[in-house]
């Protein structure tokens, strides 16, 4: 068997989300569809590197699916896109060892998310930024990201329905945010995330920006531990999927 | 009763297209259900330019409808965009003449069409530009678009199963291209349009592009009157209803 890692891109848009579900357009059933296709009817299980909402979109996610077929990787690329729907794109397809894992071998992630801050809304990027009308004091909206760089328990900036069971500590290496023109772009870059967590930042980063919260108030909602504390968790449309790192490929793009 | 032209931008992705049909999602269809929630459960009907298709897009579509109700232009554009779905917004809203009908008045429509001239799909873009991967040669087709130019009979560059019983005499003012980067814009301006001309000619130009038809063909096209000559009628989604100008508004931008 064969182990083949993918880096995928795809527009969330007409998406129920990454992960499969009866009756519903998911990004992991289509490509299993077309692994069936390709494989004459055999179900193959993709991995990937973890979940995406309903509507969030990935510029460069990672899965891994196992083959007994004997493709060359750029094979495996040209087979998965003639099978694919338009909005799902196979960038890059790679033999990896054996042992690899798309999720429990993830060093890295980083997220990307968009808002449009200005008054009109352009009906052209409704499904690809968030429009928010208000005015925003971005320096202080930098200095607030640092606080939430490093290593803490992000309870108060997760949301409060997942289900998971363990630690709620992670590391965040950059959150960082810049403005060109009306676009303004947030980076989030870190060992792991929980659910829902990149757009609780984000949220609470535009709090900070309406002079709602102070970039000084932040290690206090840390303590907290109490989701109640944060700002709300900014829609899906605005979010990318922007890069999974592994440490045997240098770079996943 | 007052008359009110708006000007409206949609993007037609999850539209199957402007025309009111049951249990479709439609432009028109939004549009009459945010008049009849403004005019408490009365049915008001709406007025387009002419149909877009299903994944056409309008950057400056009009449309008229009639009301009793007594409201400033501006309170139209706020009270509809209030009820509107995101993919759908107005622009603009005025009090017209009550002679003004938004289809019959039209002095000229201007039509782009937009081609993502690369190898590699972007799923970005798929909703909203033709991707197309071979080498075109710009200039001839400059050369072919003013053949188009003026007054002729478009049978050639027309649907086949159009329903037009009368002329298919029509005068275009403007089929120019140019390339900005990978991207080629279409920009195509005349009185009136038959049914997929547009889609039509700029397939046309691409097959002039790609050297399997020569501009000075085009007449001899013209004098067959036989759909089958000309190109594939190119997908829908790079096209965009760009402006509809009318005598008596100055632009309606």
């Amino acid at each position: 068997m064969a182990k083949i890692k993918c880096v995928i891109s795809y527009d969330g848009t007409n998406f129920s989300g990454l992960q499969i579900q009866s009756r519903e357009r998911t990004i992991q059933g289509e490509l299993e569809k077309a692994l069936a296709k390709i494989h004459k009817g055999v179900y193959v299980k993709v991995h990937p590197s973890g979940r995406t909402d309903k509507g969030v979109h990935a510029k460069a996610q990672a899965v891994h699916f196992e083959s007994d077929y004997n493709l060359l990787p750029g094979e495996w690329k040209r087979a998965l896109n003639a099978m694919l729907p338009p909005d799902i794109h196979v960038n890059k397809t790679e033999e990896v060892s054996p042992s690899f894992h798309a999720r429990f071998d993830v060093m890295e992630k980083e997220y990307r998310y968009y808002i449009l801050n200005e008054s009109e809304p352009d009906v052209f990027k409704h499904y690809y930024v968030y429009q928010y009308p208000h005015t925003l004091d971005i320096v202080k909206m930098q200095e607030a990201g640092i606080y939430f760089e490093g290593t803490h328990d992000f309870t108060t900036f997760s949301s409060a329905k997942a289900s998971v069971k363990g630690s709620k500590v992670r590391t965040l290496l950059e959150v960082s945010c810049h403005r060109d023109g009306s676009c303004i772009e947030f980076v989030l870059r870190g060992h792991g995330f929980l659910y829902n967590m990149v757009r609780i930042i984000v949220g609470s980063l535009l709090e900070v920006g309406r002079d709602k919260l102070t970039p000084e108030e932040i290690p206090y909602l840390f303590e907290q531990k109490d989701r109640q504390m944060a700002g709300d968790t900014v829609p899906p449309q605005g979010l990318y999927l922007w890069n999974v790192r592994y440490e045997e490929t240098e770079n996943s793009q």
